[in-house]
């Protein structure tokens, strides 16, 4: 399946003769399966907060990696990464105050009975360990969204309908539509498409079943803005016996704002939550959190990740949580993408060549009349400085989530190129 | 299943109040699906070298971790660590020079036809992707060894029968015993059941099988000492069709010696190899190599993974080869294993209370005649300042594993030591 918004060899020769070749390498080197964003790839060389350089020496306004969450290369978060590498890097067979420490600051954002914090150290074995806790409770079924993505596990991939047909769904899968933006009473019928899913799997004997969703629907299209669209579903899981896993792994850690998790944006309790991107600002660092009964029922499992929770994952992820704090950036993200939103439903009411703005704070989507659209404006923004990218079952939407530290004067910069290119 | 050399909270408080707390602490926000080593769980606050140092100052010699793997914290990687993650740390579909860079180095260290690299963080993403290549090829079904280990994902917990039986093989996954230390022609038996296991497999619908063994069958007591004792089962597994990967996440980067590849070491060649482990001295990175065919069998599934091989991953990895280079680590770790393993052949013969004396390089194991006794030396060693560990399936192999740059005093230090203990 082409992935929305990939460079294409066969397009036609745009690059400079430094990046053909450095792309001939990585071809040899890395192999066919590996995809670079753009119809001119970028090649780059150095991050500092919103903005990324080139290797030929242009600087560009990143509104697209929620990784870098706090900003590329955040120095309380490298100090504390070289600090702690240079000191000791360890495993969670050792005692060490540093995991411990974090695990406690990572349990006081989460409302009880949330209670424990496993490590891992990416979203997809997060995921992964989620489904297997839960099974220790339930059956294998699990429920997903028709553009779902949830990671490059096996037991992930079969359940991650955006990976397209080359992928198919696990037999114990059901994908149902998510919540439309348009669609008339859409939390209640996607709660019934999610119900229907639900008595099917346990017809089938795979239940009762979870239910995995991203709390802000990204790969569906940004489609998890409507406070409270997800709970309807949450409730008919529950009432199927069923359990909730809220996959926190781009929403959580201030992107929807003050409310810090999607699912509390959504008012709703998981009975587990997965985190991963945000939370070591690039230091491959993953969580999954659970109630106590859930642990205990998987805690004759014993478990350990070699790399998962090492003192510097926790020194880097204490760090981040420290500057999301002092800088106050959930309420930042609140503030600017709700600003970046109004803009952009000015620019969709001037023009007509973007509709459907929405997202939660900066989780920002809109559509464009067409896949093709939407990538001529992406590459035409990257063009002029600007990084976002496409998303969405048919690739016509666009995907804006930038650093957290976003500002009014780099929305200004976003909404303005924008409007030129759409001009 | 209790787990070998953990820490019983039940057993008797021998601790520190401070870390009797810090425990306390730990299992409130971890929960209890964690364990710890030793009757005395180690506090850890420092490494440097072959050092380990205590919160209460106690300096400890590490012959155990196998992760710091040219030394902990050092400073060349260290360097590396944090050169880059203040530079620039993003992901793989831009551009980047240090990831292809690295990619390359790991190639020229593999002999073809392996000829690409794949990045994931930890060696359970690397097996777990690794066998959905393989299934491009072949069938779903799978052989391991019978106390074996090979990651966490639900995929591969179910191929790890050494997890105990609260976590049950898949239904396509069948275990064989490995090849006996004492065992007459262990190899050709060994072949024998990995074939009867292929047919059988094959006769359940879930053929041709993919082979997946660590190649120094370290969890099942560290049995792939003798050169080539694999390579019947490798051809038995070709013969009827199906591939080998290599498990190399342990054995691999020069542990086994100047083979630097544990397949190399039993001169077999293997369809798919992955590493993890030692790649990054601590940082998480690893990865699955394999030739072109396999790499374009899968390659119209696109393959990304957020962290896998960003620049600081690679900036470390490079860093990582460039001192088992520079510091003559592969040649050491195979002159210092040989010492220690004549040393212990001579303890050996010497007391009679510890026997069949193995390995390759500096994966060195020895049997004590009980668990217990197994346990009680591991503890001891611990209280006086030498760290190993105990493995096997009825737990009472001695498993040593020290960081590459153990050197000829460190050697006689964890041979003494461990004579005081045993008279």
């Amino acid at each position: 399946m082409t992935m929305v918004n990939a460079y294409d060899p066969a397009a036609g020769d745009l690059l400079a003769s430094a990046d053909r070749a450095l792309i001939a390498r990585r071809a040899r080197a890395l192999g066919p399966a590996y995809r670079l964003f753009y119809q001119r790839p970028l090649h780059l060389v150095r991050g500092e907060g919103v903005w990324l350089y080139s290797a030929n020496g242009e600087r560009y306004l990143d509104a697209y990696n929620n990784v870098a969450a706090v900003g590329h290369c955040h120095p309380r978060v490298v100090a504390a990464i070289a600090g702690q590498a240079a000191t000791l890097a360890t495993h969670t067979r050792y005692l060490d105050a540093t995991i411990v420490a974090y695990a406690e600051r990572l349990v006081a954002t989460l409302p009880p009975p949330l209670a424990h914090v496993m490590f891992t150290c990416t979203g997809s074995e997060a995921n992964d360990l989620a489904l297997r806790m839960a099974r220790a409770r339930v059956g294998r079924g699990v429920i997903v969204t028709s553009n779902a993505y949830h990671g490059v596990t096996e037991l992930l991939a079969g359940m991650s309908p955006s990976l397209g047909p080359d992928v198919p769904l696990h037999p114990f899968v059901r994908s149902v539509a998510p919540p439309g933006h348009d669609e008339p009473d859409a939390a209640v019928r996607f709660a019934s498409r999610v119900a229907a899913a639900a008595d099917e799997l346990a017809a089938a004997g795979h239940g009762p079943a979870v239910l995995l969703l991203d709390t802000i629907l990204s790969s569906d299209g940004v489609l998890g803005g409507p406070a409270g669209v997800i709970a309807p579903a949450v409730a008919a899981t529950r009432a199927a016996g069923g359990l909730f896993i809220a996959d926190e792994v781009q929403a959580g850690l201030g992107r929807v704002g003050p409310s810090f998790w999607g699912f509390c944006h959504h008012g709703v309790a998981p009975d587990l939550v997965t985190c991963g991107k945000p939370m070591g600002n690039g230091y491959p660092v993953a969580m999954v959190a659970c109630r106590t009964d859930l642990a205990q029922a998987f805690g004759k499992v014993r478990y350990f990740n070699t790399f998962g929770g090492n003192a510097v994952a926790a020194a880097a992820g204490i760090a981040v949580l420290d500057v999301i704090d002092d800088e106050r950036l959930a309420s930042n993200a609140a503030a600017v993408g709700d600003d970046i939103r109004a803009a952009l439903a000015d620019l969709s009411d001037r023009t007509g060549a973007i509709a459907n703005v929405r997202g939660t704070g900066l989780a920002i989507a809109a559509d464009c009349p067409t896949p093709t659209a939407a990538s001529t404006l992406v590459n035409r923004l990257r063009d002029r400085g600007v990084l976002i990218s496409a998303t969405g079952a048919d690739g016509r939407t666009l995907k804006i989530r930038p650093p957290l530290p976003f500002a009014a004067e780099h929305a200004d910069q976003l909404v303005s190129c924008l409007a030129d290119v759409l001009r």
